[in-house]
């Protein structure tokens, strides 16, 4: 069995966004020359996702505006984790969209319906955050 | 180490429901000969979800009233995505819902509590859509 | 290829709570003697979910208040499911905070960023109930 790690660092200017980081999750799969296995790909922190969905802006407005709907950040004060923070609605937030995704990997490949991409969710951004590649297999 | 795929296909001919697909993942298992490992399930589609939990009617029947308090399908102009199609409530369903499960597999069985059951879930149906599964082990 | 397997017990004496299960998963680690792979924690019960966020009290107030009106307990006769069962909200919330979560082993350690701490989510509380604890790699 082979294994494979590598830390993705994102900054996203704003508090909240999405960027599609299928690029690199391919780079990665490429340096590690396993060709069957699995690879997980998760945020390494709490307040930020990683989800598989389309690449269509439109969707990702849709996405802000349901989140903010189910889980508003405002008034901050709402929430008990608001204690000299503000981002309680971040935590909130991540649970829907999700930690990780795992993804199967056949023949050197992603294994990937037609419009399947892998997408970072920023909940509570303007700082540089992590997100775990970790492939095994052979 | 071991590696197995398998697509499995189906066409709801509504546009939401709920399949037992169990019998079938079960199936691969038994294809693979693989005993020890963990097994991936996931939804090649991104307006559609595979997810774990009861096999009980009533209980599907709470999903589908819940989730369209939670993201409406109408009215369709409600959402950005929807220009030129009218799924957009299907990619946010899909995301409460969830993209995949990772099963154990222990002593060549799916290793399951009492009532796990393996469900597709469907959001934007009456077409043939695909569910990924792919078992690495030994 | 090795593998471990683990059952973690639990009651949690009220309907609803969370437990910080990091330091039981990381003895599975240990006992386990895997240094690269995969670890799968997953609930085995459909009420009941595992997931990966902050160990914060504020924010499990947080959690439960938002879960609460997402997927209201009350009245247990709004839902199909609760024909001599009061439970379907149970259904519902775990399906939000997920069944399971995947984290990458890396040196013989849970590769984790500062803040991760797993927890077994409970919705319907007051008797033992399970969470499998599953590890590949070498």
């Amino acid at each position: 069995m082979k294994s494979y790690r590598q830390e993705l660092w994102f900054k996203v200017p704003t508090r909240r966004g999405f960027l599609n980081i299928t690029t690199q999750v391919r780079a990665c799969l490429r340096d590690s020359g396993i060709q069957e296995g699995l690879v997980l790909i998760n945020a390494m922190h709490i307040t930020a996702s990683v989800f598989i969905n389309d690449d269509e802006s439109g969707l990702h407005q849709d996405y802000e505006v349901w989140l903010e709907r189910l889980a508003p950040h405002e008034p901050v004060a709402q929430y008990r984790h608001n204690v000299g923070e503000d981002n309680a609605d971040a935590h909130l937030k991540r649970q829907i969209m999700g930690r990780e995704v795992v993804v199967a990997v056949t023949g050197g490949r992603l294994d990937f319906g037609p419009w399947e991409q892998i997408f970072y969710g920023e909940f509570d951004g303007r700082r540089r955050k992590r997100v775990l590649v970790k492939i095994i297999g052979e």
